[in-house]
């Protein structure tokens, strides 16, 4: 069974954060789509041509928890995972954590469709997930918060 | 009766683009941010003192649903408004359209704390709010898709 | 004789400053493109059209001092202004105080050329510019700091 | 004799980029940020405690010049060195570059002087500098284009 699954690393520099001496509710965003176009490279997308005639995943909806704040110089450590697929939109899960703890600081969800640039269209998934990830074929309930 | 709604508006820049030539998703956060800051203003909170010792406002959950894209050079309105209020914290919801137009591009609804700063502690929202913006109490539902 | 002169403002965000309580150095660099863009547009170019085989202003070098930093909740005015142009390039001046100050708090200069997108081929500057802004055809000399 | 020298790497994701498709100009400036605050440490500054009393190097100065464009995607090297230092200021040059490639894509210079915070207060450099390096004290001149 395919695991669709990645982890990432990031140290919060001084541009993540803001006068609150916390890191900024838009950076962990910024950390989460270099967690989300890497996973979505491993998921089989073609991230440099995808601008040009290709198919793109694009985020539909976003449901984001801030639990307990990062600060500046921290080593992040963000996971994402593909949680849910249906015939043409999917979601993803992220969690933030410090490295080498186990709290989770922010938690979120990512619905996408994948659609043609730059008409827009919206695609079907490819038809091999079924057999890579099909114990994941279902719709996506609430988050549980 | 108070009206605690804002309208703020904004020209897309190239910084808020990305290479699928429409609004990057985090830029409409950005968006969104100047509204629910000038709106807090208006809520009552000094937010030029609220980094030393004062209360200061903080996103703990955003719930965000991108509809249609907006593109480079648009004229964005963006609307805010205080939906709910509970105890301790309080719901607004944002919608942007492009100036002069019904549609709905992005709709999106943050749930914020009053915390203290540095020190992140909780504290309940003003009494006052039960006189201006009574009809508000109570627990916000999920969001309409 | 033509004023290429545009005043922008303004307020200091969150997403604006850092844990040093000031504003971060990249903001201004914001400020001055927004700045930047509607001069550009008060110089001609149609920037709705630009990127799609129109031609474009494009950065090719920036200069910029930080004098005296900004703060939260500011509300900064942004002066830029067209110094001087060559054949196939100019430079824009831009300066930042606070409303109502005389203090410069940031100034910058940028150095552009004016591309076709998305191919980058040079192009020339418009013949008219010598009869509007001819007192500033040159080369522009190095900053004074 | 010391290396103050130090190199990053990044890859391009769809926040870096705009709607000319290429990567927008104030990105290569965050990749370098997160060069020099890594070169920071390297030299001897603790990065984390910074804000609560220590003392910070700062940007005063920028100069970068745009010579070849990334896009979406690139794998960049970002290479960052300390090339000058007076009593109380120094300057850092970055170049960028694809993975695996000579062309310069950005070559940038910072002059930073080091300040107490929150007073901003510029403190000299630490003794230790003429012995590690020594070689470097001087002026920096202009940037060669």
């Amino acid at each position: 069974m395919d695991a669709p699954v990645l982890e990432t690393e990031v140290r919060v520099m001084f541009f993540d954060t803001d006068a609150g001496k916390l890191v900024h509710n838009l950076a962990y965003l910024r950390f989460i789509e270099t967690n989300r176009s890497l996973l979505a490279e491993k998921l089989g997308w073609d991230l440099g041509g995808m601008v040009d005639g290709g198919e793109c995943p694009v985020v539909i909806r976003t449901e984001i928890d801030y639990r307990r704040p990062a600060r500046l110089w921290d080593r992040l450590v963000i996971k994402g995972w593909l949680e849910k697929y249906e015939r043409s939109r999917f979601w993803c899960t992220f969690e933030i954590r410090r490295a080498g703890q186990e709290d989770v600081l922010v938690r979120a969800r990512q619905m996408l469709a994948v659609v043609t640039l730059p008409e827009m269209k919206v695609v079907r998934l490819p038809a091999s997930w079924d057999q890579k990830y099909g114990h994941l074929r279902g719709t996506a309930g609430a988050i549980e918060r």
